[in-house]
C-alpha cells in the first residue's frame, strides 16, 4: 500500500500563470507544485518536487559511486581563516555569505569547498600510494547572488554535487577527469536532458582545463559556440575563432589628424569615411603588474573572459572612469592609443594585420590614421580575445560556428596545485621526494538540473518528465470518488501497479474529470490511467501517454493493466 | 565489484587517544576515521562515518514514510521577518546564528523550521479536508552552543530530521503523536539504542505535550527521573515526585530574631539548631508580570525549568544582582522572606506543611522563626518545583525513583496553535467556520545518533557496530596481500560476499597482522574474516565476530563462507 493518495499527499496546483516566473521551467515549478518561494533566490522543495529531486540526486550518486568516488560530508560553514590563506575571502567578494559567531569568529557558508577539502587532504594524504583518491559530497551551496532569477536555476541556496580528486601526477589526473567527463555525461543522459560539453572559462575556480556541461536550451543564462564540422564545443565566453581577413587596402604613412569630439566607432566611420575593421579600439586595464593596454579590432567585441583567461590575474579589471583612465595612461579618455603610451600592449589577433589603422591619438580630439601594428606601435602578446560570433571560422577546423544558448548543469577543473600549494597539501612521490597534490573538481547543479529538464521536456499543457527522474510512472484518474466501485476498481489497479515496481499517484480528489485531465498534463506523469463508468460497464480501463499522447485501453484486469502500462512505458526508455 | 578496498578507501585510524575528546564515543569517532574536527563543534563526516550515518538518515526515512509522513525540504536560510512574527528572533537569543545579505536583509540559519513551514501551511491549507497532514525533512540544522562538545553530540552544525504536522482536531494531533511515538521507537530500536521515552520540558517550542526519546548513557548530558513500579519516566528537570513529608514539630507564634550575618542554609541551620526541612529559601523572580517570590524548602533544590513551565513566560527570570533584587524587592538580599513582602508568592508542595519554619526577615540580619504558611505569609500557587532526586517517592505511584543519564535523540511536541495563531494559518472546520490549524513537531538528531549508538555500544578495542548502521557487514583481513594466492582469495570471497548482498570492506593495506587485527576492533565491523596462510594451507577461513569475540571457521570455498558468515550475522539480530 505505498502508491500516494492526492488527497493525503500535498500536491496543489495553479491554474494561473505565475506573475513571479520568467521562464517555463521556473512557471511550471510554481504551477505544478514543486517548489515555493520563501524569499528572493530562496525556495522550499514541496513532496512532488522533492521527489523528483531526490531521483536525480540518486543518480548523481550512483554514478558517482560506479566510478569509485567516496561519498562523505564536508561543513557548510567554514571558517574565514582558511578562506583568507588562499585569498578567496576577498575573491569571492560580495557573493560570499559571511557571518560571525558568538565568539566573533569569521564564517563563509560554502558556495564551494576546495579551500575545507584541500586542508582534509594536506592532513590525511601523507605519500603517492594515498592517491588518486576522490571524494564527493551532495548538499547545500550558498551564493549571494546579484540577481537571483528563473527559480532553481540562479538560487541563492541549492543543491551541487562536488567532487575533488587527488593525485600523484598529471596523467592519473587526467584519467580521473576522464572518468568524470563520462560519468557526467551518464548522468545527464539519464536525467532525459539534451547537453553538449564545451571547453569552459576557469573563473574564481583557477587551473587550466576545464569543461561545462551545457544543457542546450533557448532560456539558458550562457552561450555556447558549436561547430558541426568537427565537434568543437566551447562557452562562447573561451571560443577559439580564427581572426577574421584583414581588411583591404594598403600601408601608408602614419599621420596625426584632428577628429574633434570624435571617440566611438560609429563617429569615426562617419568622420573618416573607413570601415569598422580598420578601426583600432585601445581598453585600458590595471592588475597587479600594473597598467594593460589591450587592442581589439573595431568591428569585434572584446571578450573579456579570454583576456582574464590569458592574463591569470584575478585582480586585473577594466578602467572605466574618465578621470582614473587619465591618471593612469596620462591620456584624454576615448582618444586613447597604443602609439608612445609607455606601457605594456596587447592586442586580438585581428589587430595584428591591419595595413593602415586608426588609433587614437592619446591627444584630446586626435587620432592617428595608417597606423601599423609592428611599425608605429609595439604589441607585447597577440592573443585570440574577440568574441565569438555566428558564422565566425572555428578555430579549429575553419567551418562557420553557430551560437546557440545553454544551462550550464555541470562544470569539470583540472584545478592543479594552486590549492594544495597554497595550503600546504603535499604527498611523498615514489623518490621520497615531497611535491603538491595535483587536484581537479567537479560539481553538479543537482537542483539546477530539474529546471533544465523542464525547459527541455515540456509543452502548452505542463511538465513532460522523463521516465528515471518523473515523481510518479503512474497517475490513476478516478472521475467519481465517491462511486465506491470506481474507488475500489482504481485501489486495486494502484496496489497491483505498486506491486509491479511501480510508483503511483492516486488522484481520488473531488474535482470534476476535466480538472482532473488538465491537472494530470500540468504535473506530467508519463502515463494517466482513467478509472470512470466506462472502465466499470465496458470493463476497459484507457490510458494515455504523456509524451506523445499514445492512447491505449486495457481490460480492467489488475495483470493486463500491469502489463499495458509496462508497454507504454516501455516506448519512453527508446 | 563493489566491495571496498582499504587502499583505495579514505579510512585513516589513529593509534593514540585524541586530547580533544572526552568521551568514548567522540574519541573512537576520531580514532575510527568518521569524523575530523574543522572548527569548534563543527566536524567532516569521512566516507567511513558518513556511511554509518547515511544508514541512520534510511532508517529514519522508511520510519517517517511508514506512517504516511511527506518528505520535502524547507531553506536553511529564513527571513529574519519571519522570525520576527513569532518573537523568537529574540527569544532563540545569540545561539541562532544570523547574517546579513549584499542587500541588508536579515536571515537566520534555521535552528528548526516551526515559522517557515507554519507560513507554508497558511499558504497551502485551505480547509479540514487538506488534514491530517505530517511533513518531514533531513538536513543541516545550526546552533551557536555556547559550549559544543562531545563531538557530534552537541555541535553548531548537525544533520536532524524535523517533522511537522497538522490539524483540524486534537484529537487528530494526538493520533499523529501516537503514530511518531511509535516510529521513533522503531527507529531507535532498529539503530541498536537502549533508549527510554520520558516526560519532558517544552522550552523555547512552547506547546504542553512533549516526550523526549533518550539514549541512556553515563555520559548523557540529560538526566531522566525512572519508577520500576509503575513505568513512569520524565527528564530529570519535569519529573513529579510527591512532597516530602513535613518536619517534625509543632506550630508556635511567628518571632523575629536577630541572625546577624547567617544568610545560607548551612548557616541558619548552624546558628538556629533547626534542621534545613524547617528552613525555607525565598527566590526573586521578574517576568511580563513583575516581581514573584518562589519558596522552596531549605532541604530542596528549585528546579527552575517545573517553575519556567508552569509560568508560560519565556521572559520571567531569577534576579541574582543584590542590588537589583533590593530595588525590586525592597528587602536586603540574603534575607528576602514571604512575610509582608507584598508580591505575588509562588510556592513548593513541601512548604505547606512546615508547622514553625524559618523565613528571611526582609531586614538586615533578621529571620523568623515559627512562619505557617496560610497563618504568617500568603502562598498565591502551590506546585511542585523541587528537583527530583535519586530515591523520591514517584509523583504517580509513591515508589523511590531512580536518576539515570542521557543522550536526547528526539523529541516530539504538542504544539498546538502557538504558531498557527502566530503566523495566521487558519483553515474552515466543517462548519464554516475558520480556526487556528492545530499543531505538532517532531525532532530526531540524526547525527546525534551516531555518537548515542557508539556510547553505547564499544569496548575497550574500539566500536561494535549495531548491524543495522554497521558500515560495512564484513571485514576480510588479507594477512600478505603481496602474496597473490592470499589475493586472489580473498578477492574471490569478497566478491561473492557482495553477490550475496553484503558490504564488504577488504583489508588489502601493507601492513602486520597484529594491526590489521587492531583495525578491525578498532572500526568494530560485525564480522571478520582472515585470509593468511592458514587459509590456504588448510583450506580454512577463520571468522570471529566483533559483539562477542565468537570464533568460527569455514572451507574456503565461496558459498561455505558465505553462509557461515551469514550464520554469524543472525545471530546478531537476535
Amino acid at each position: 500500500m505505498a502508491y500516494v493518495r492526492w488527497t493525503r499527499y500535498l500536491l496543489p496546483t495553479w491554474k494561473e500563470e505565475p506573475a513571479e516566473a520568467e521562464i517555463p521551467s521556473h512557471r511550471l515549478m510554481l504551477r505544478a507544485g514543486l517548489i515555493r518561494r520563501v524569499a528572493s533566490g530562496i525556495y522550499e522543495f514541496l513532496p512532488f518536487g522533492y521527489r523528483a529531486l531526490r531521483k536525480v540526486e540518486r543518480i548523481v550518486r550512483e554514478e558517482m559511486d560506479a566510478i569509485g568516488a567516496l561519498e562523505m560530508k564536508l561543513p557548510v560553514l567554514q571558517p574565514e581563516e582558511l578562506w583568507r590563506r588562499t585569498g578567496r575571502w576577498e575573491d569571492f567578494g560580495p557573493e560570499m555569505f559571511k557571518l560571525t559567531d558568538r565568539k566573533g569568529q569569521g564564517f563563509a557558508l560554502g558556495p564551494t569547498h576546495e579551500e575545507i577539502i584541500t586542508e582534509l587532504a594536506a592532513r590525511e594524504i601523507r605519500s603517492w600510494r594515498d592517491m588518486p583518491l576522490t571524494l564527493y559530497q551532495i548538499g547545500e551551496k550558498y551564493r549571494d547572488e546579484i540577481r537571483p532569477r528563473f527559480g532553481v536555476m540562479r538560487a541563492r541556496e541549492f543543491l551541487m554535487k562536488d567532487a575533488y580528486s587527488f593525485h600523484g601526477s598529471w596523467d592519473s589526473l587526467e584519467e580521473t577527469y576522464r572518468d568524470m567527463y563520462t560519468a557526467y555525461s551518464r548522468t545527464f543522459t539519464r536525467c532525459g536532458l539534451v547537453f553538449v560539453a564545451v571547453e569552459a572559462p576557469t573563473g574564481v575556480m583557477g587551473g587550466d582545463v576545464s569543461h561545462e556541461f551545457m544543457a542546450v536550451a533557448d532560456t539558458g543564462e550562457d552561450e555556447i559556440a558549436l561547430c558541426s564540422a568537427c565537434g568543437y564545443a566551447a562557452n562562447r565566453q573561451v571560443a577559439h575563432t580564427e581572426p577574421p581577413d584583414p581588411p583591404p587596402g594598403e600601408e601608408r604613412p602614419l599621420e596625426l589628424v584632428a577628429t574633434p569630439g570624435v571617440r566611438t566607432v560609429e563617429e569615426l566611420v562617419e568622420f573618416l569615411g573607413v570601415s569598422p575593421a580598420q578601426i583600432v579600439k585601445t581598453f585600458l586595464y590595471v592588475g597587479r603588474d600594473g597598467a594593460l593596454a589591450v587592442l581589439v579590432r573595431g568591428d569585434q567585441e572584446l571578450e573579456e573572459t579570454k583576456l582574464l583567461q590569458a592574463a591569470g590575474d584575478p585582480t586585473l579589471r577594466r578602467v572605466d572612469d574618465p578621470g582614473e583612465a587619465e591618471r593612469i595612461s596620462g591620456a584624454p579618455f576615448g582618444f586613447l592609443g597604443p602609439i608612445g603610451l609607455g606601457i605594456p600592449v596587447w592586442a586580438d589577433e585581428s589587430v595584428r594585420d591591419i595595413p593602415a589603422a586608426v588609433v587614437g591619438g592619446n591627444r584630446e580630439g586626435y587620432h592617428y590614421v595608417g597606423a601599423r601594428a609592428g611599425r608605429d606601435f609595439r604589441v607585447d602578446r597577440y592573443l585570440d580575445i574577440h568574441r565569438a560570433r555566428e558564422g565566425d571560422p572555428c578555430g579549429r577546423c575553419g567551418s562557420p560556428l553557430r551560437i546557440r544558448r545553454g544551462i550550464e548543469v555541470g562544470q569539470i577543473f583540472q584545478l592543479g596545485t594552486k590549492y594544495s600549494e597554497a595550503l600546504g597539501a603535499t604527498f611523498l612521490d615514489r623518490d621520497g621526494e615531497e611535491r603538491p597534490i595535483i587536484m581537479g573538481c567537479y560539481g553538479i547543479g543537482v537542483s539546477r538540473i530539474l529546471g533544465a529538464v523542464i525547459e527541455q521536456h515540456h509543452d502548452e499543457a505542463g511538465i513532460i518528465w522523463p521516465l528515471e527522474i518523473a515523481p510518479f510512472q503512474v497517475v490513476i484518474a478516478v472521475l467519481r470518488p465517491d462511486v465506491p466501485e470506481q474507488m475500489e476498481l482504481a485501489e486495486r489497479l494502484a496496489s497491483a501497479l505498486d506491486r509491479a515496481g511501480l510508483e503511483v499517484l492516486l488522484d481520488d480528489r473531488d474535482r470534476s474529470p476535466g480538472e482532473k485531465f488538465h491537472d494530470a498534463k500540468l504535473i506530467g506523469i508519463p502515463v494517466l490511467l482513467v478509472v470512470g463508468p466506462r472502465a466499470l460497464q465496458r470493463g476497459e480501463v484507457e490510458a494515455e501517454r504523456r509524451r506523445d499522447g499514445a492512447k491505449a485501453s486495457f481490460p480492467a484486469a489488475e495483470d493486463a493493466v500491469v502489463r499495458g502500462v509496462r508497454e507504454l512505458l516501455r516506448a519512453e526508455l527508446i
